[in-house]
């Protein structure tokens, strides 16, 4: 199955595409950045044609993302974060694609069996898993990578069933 | 000039178009609701569809928003205010229309000369300042018509200069 996982912001978005089956694999993964001399409008504008340029290149059954959280340490940029993961997710359903979010730590526990696994340890992990010659950088890609492999383990323990 | 103030949120978005001149004339104003029991993408998508009709109605000259604040009472609720806020900017954006953005404090100063102004304050001020035979209510409607007033007397002050 073909997911999409994303990791919004509004200055840069994670993404990264991976098919499942017998083993994972990773399709493609990268970022997506916005211009910040440019209008709020104009920024988010950008974000849902580059989310439409990805749905419509790798046409995922499914989009993953990181689930909302209670607490954020930098709450004005939570609320940036909101207003990019806002037009993503609605460009996702125009498309008419499913969207599943999961709760930070079942991600983390997901790819490393522990659910406050570091940053260092989810990307080392991500690396040996998928076998890439270097650790996933930045840090929104291997959000992203993960937030995609953990959708597609849910999705394993669901069809295994 | 035509000004569509919209007051932004996932479950309750208000409206207010205005049309500005010698006086200041409501066109209309309301508000528009999503659905609780739909998936976040359907809400947002109806958010987006909601605005686009507004937009497509009333053919404003200009979008006129609540500025971000640094602190929210509810830090939860503003993530997903910003989730709506960001899918309200980027159809205004797709339709080429500006948004302009004015502090809460600027706003309140405008309609009634006092920054600190109670939401009742502000409801009775504008009330007595369209002629209106009720108070306008929820809330919501009320700072839709307070950001667009707001917009109207700054835009008044350019042209004035």
């Amino acid at each position: 199955m073909r997911i999409l996982g994303i990791d919004p912001g509004l200055q840069l978005c994670g993404y990264a595409v991976i098919e499942t089956g017998a083993e994972v694999e990773l399709i493609e993964a990268g970022v997506f950045r916005t211009d910040s001399n440019k209008t709020m409008g104009k920024r988010l504008l950008q974000i849902a044609t580059d989310m439409q340029s990805l749905l419509e290149r790798f046409a995922p059954k499914v989009v993953a993302v990181e689930d909302l959280y209670s607490h954020y340490a930098h709450p004005k940029t939570a609320i940036l974060m909101g207003h990019a993961r806002g037009v993503i997710l609605a460009t996702a359903c125009r498309f008419g694609i499913e969207v599943k979010s999961f709760a930070a730590t079942k991600i983390k526990k997901s790819i490393t069996g522990n659910g406050r696994a570091t940053k260092q340890q989810m990307q080392r992990t991500i690396q040996t898993l998928l076998g890439l010659a270097e650790l996933p950088e930045p840090a929104d890609v291997a959000d992203a990578i993960s937030a995609a492999m953990c959708c597609g383990n849910a999705e394993k323990f669901i069809t295994d069933n």
